[in-house]
């Protein structure tokens, strides 16, 4: 999507690879939105540290960057010997499938790249198969969710107040997002709406990261506590919620989301508010029955008890925060512990509809309509996703 | 209630009276949680002072320190001629009552004493008769608080898991406090129980002061984000909700209380947890028709865009803080707006019960139980209620 940095408006992907260079090259998430800025990974060790070390976060930017990072590697190999080749790409794979994990999205990025270089014959042969079928990974992330966007766009009317939780947008993925897709689709056909983003403590993502990708595109927005939902609801102020998924059980229509998500339907049934969650293909899972047996990953306490933040002033808005004066700063009580449950389960009954790629359905319609989605069958089954950031 | 300072736990009320000195004492509710400590106002305007810059803030709390404001105003005048001395009453009062010109509290608090004071013919006996009442304002505000404490006691059985929101503890009156009373009265009782501290978001009072004022009591607890309650009801982790109330109307049992409340009680009636509000006398609004008619305050941005808090390190809990490191952080994006609205309003079909002074009453009774609560009809008509921090 677009970005002005320095004056100038650009723009973007969230993840990109260059070949002249054989470097990945990421938006450096941890700094924004206080800096913009494009890190470039010069080799697969490289790459799999900025997955580790949360510089590139999100289920389809983490499957691209993890592509990449395999086809980085193999571009890197020098020799001609298969066997040798094999044995160095075995090795990126798993350096690379250890950068996180939990993730199944990096695992099953590097499948398909490595299913692509098996109808090579020669070293060279399958190094430019890895990289096109890396490049072929992140386009279909953006072509999926460009259709996610044509979809939801037309759920979107003018004058429309929308609300979102968390950050479901395009950094989260090579481009485009989520939960975002609809909102830039409808802003280029010309219409106009107001988004809330919920804060989404602990993390903040909507207050940082959704509330800087929508000020980038000129989408009207304010930030909402989390708290403050179900009064704008109350008094009309809330025409449509639009959120993302980190598991959608494919079974039943339960969705796993950022802790905060479950409220918000809850909120939005009792106003009668159209409550939609958009995913991409790979967040849907087959296998488990019970949206109660997804594991909810309890996370650190220290989110719960501080924030991270810019040491600044209350009285003025920061035009141009300095990084260095980033800081963490304890809240609560000194003496008090917290709880801190990562995720939560929507059921069915709450969500209006599932805006996928392929079009909106109910939630209860994903397992009739498993053949039309059925490519995915094949692909979550290899690994059970998880939930995460 | 108990406080433990420099290893020495020692009981304290929010607000006394110091009879030798002419001072008000009390508790400097902006260094907490991070530092206890009392301050004494030496003459009415300092201690109107205090109320202005929220050294002392919660509606109790106000009351009585403006009634002793009045007293100690009282009690600083020299002289024998009534004529002069009630040209200084009255400037004592107006000076306490501009002291925060929204709060109806301190108004009739000051009321009640100047009442008391008519009794007395000349100015000796006036001085004496305004400590007496500031004294019985104060008394009487721990009386109803300990009564409200008896009652909610009922409500708690071993081994529950009760959620709260915001702050309507010991600190926002002269002790015990309203939604935190059975907490109170049930532990005295030898009962065991967990209480989860909603953060409360934006200005963070469950995760600073209740959670302060139950970690003083050692009172088992934990502080979730506000996004974190719905999960836990939904896994069957919250057996009862109490909260505070900044406004009761008494013709509909509608709250208006901190912004969130609402949310809480959909989300508690969802999952059939018993929903109660805790209120003193002085919170029923027994003209306004509708909760819709009450204002809800805007406060401002930088309350969602940032939080105060100690610089410190995440990895670590903070025992000792020092307040020298208190700093506000920005958190959101740097170039976009907020809304922040204060309060919401609960509909009584979601409240189970009004915890009051005189007993435990469904919302939709406190019309029929006016002449009970009578009295405080003429209190409350003398000015109109807003809600407040």
């Amino acid at each position: 999507m677009n970005v002005t940095a320095q004056g100038r408006t650009q723009h973007f992907r969230t993840v990109t690879f260059d070949r002249t260079q054989n470097t990945v090259r990421l938006v450096e998430q941890r700094l924004l939105p206080h800096e913009f800025k494009i890190v470039a990974t010069k080799n697969f060790r490289e790459t799999a540290a900025a997955i580790t070390d949360m510089i590139v976060r999100g289920a389809g930017a983490i499957g691209a960057t993890a592509a990449y990072g395999l086809a980085q590697g193999a571009l890197a190999f020098r020799g001609r010997e298969l066997k040798k080749f094999s044995a160095h790409i075995e090795t990126v794979y798993q350096v690379l499938e250890n950068a996180r994990p939990t993730a199944v999205d990096p695992v099953n990025a590097m499948n398909d790249v490595r299913h692509e270089m098996e109808h090579g014959e020669t070293v060279t042969e399958q190094q430019s198969l890895a990289l096109a079928a890396a490049e072929e990974f992140a386009r279909e992330d953006v072509r999926h969710c460009e259709a996610i966007g044509r979809h939801g766009a037309k759920l979107i009317r003018n004058g429309m107040k929308i609300l979102t939780h968390c950050n479901a947008g395009w950094l989260a993925f090579v481009d485009v997002g989520t939960a975002t897709a609809p909102m830039y689709a409808a802003q280029a056909q010309g219409k106009k709406f107001h988004v809330f983003c919920d804060e989404t403590r602990p993390r903040s993502q909507g207050a940082t990261l959704t509330a800087w990708e929508l000020a980038q595109q000129k989408i009207s927005h304010q930030i909402i506590a989390d708290n403050a939902a179900g009064h704008l609801m109350q008094r009309g102020e809330i025409d449509l919620v639009i959120v993302g998924s980190d598991r959608t059980l494919g079974r039943t229509g339960e969705v796993a989301n950022k802790i905060g998500t479950y409220t918000k339907a809850v909120l939005a049934a009792r106003h009668k508010i159209p409550f939609y969650v958009a995913i991409p293909f790979s967040t849907i899972d087959w296998n488990l029955k019970r949206g109660f047996d997804i594991p909810i990953e309890e996370r650190s306490e220290s989110e719960v008890l501080g924030v991270w933040g810019i040491i600044g002033n209350s009285k003025f808005k920061i035009q141009n925060s300095k990084l260095s004066q980033r800081a963490y700063v304890r809240v609560a009580n000194p003496t008090s512990d917290a709880r801190n449950p990562g995720f939560d389960v929507t059921p069915a009954e709450l969500i209006t509809g599932i805006i996928t790629p392929a079009g909106i359905f109910k939630p209860q319609e994903l397992w009739k309509r498993r053949s039309e989605l059925g490519f995915v069958v094949k692909k979550t089954a290899r690994h059970q996703k998880s939930p995460q950031n």
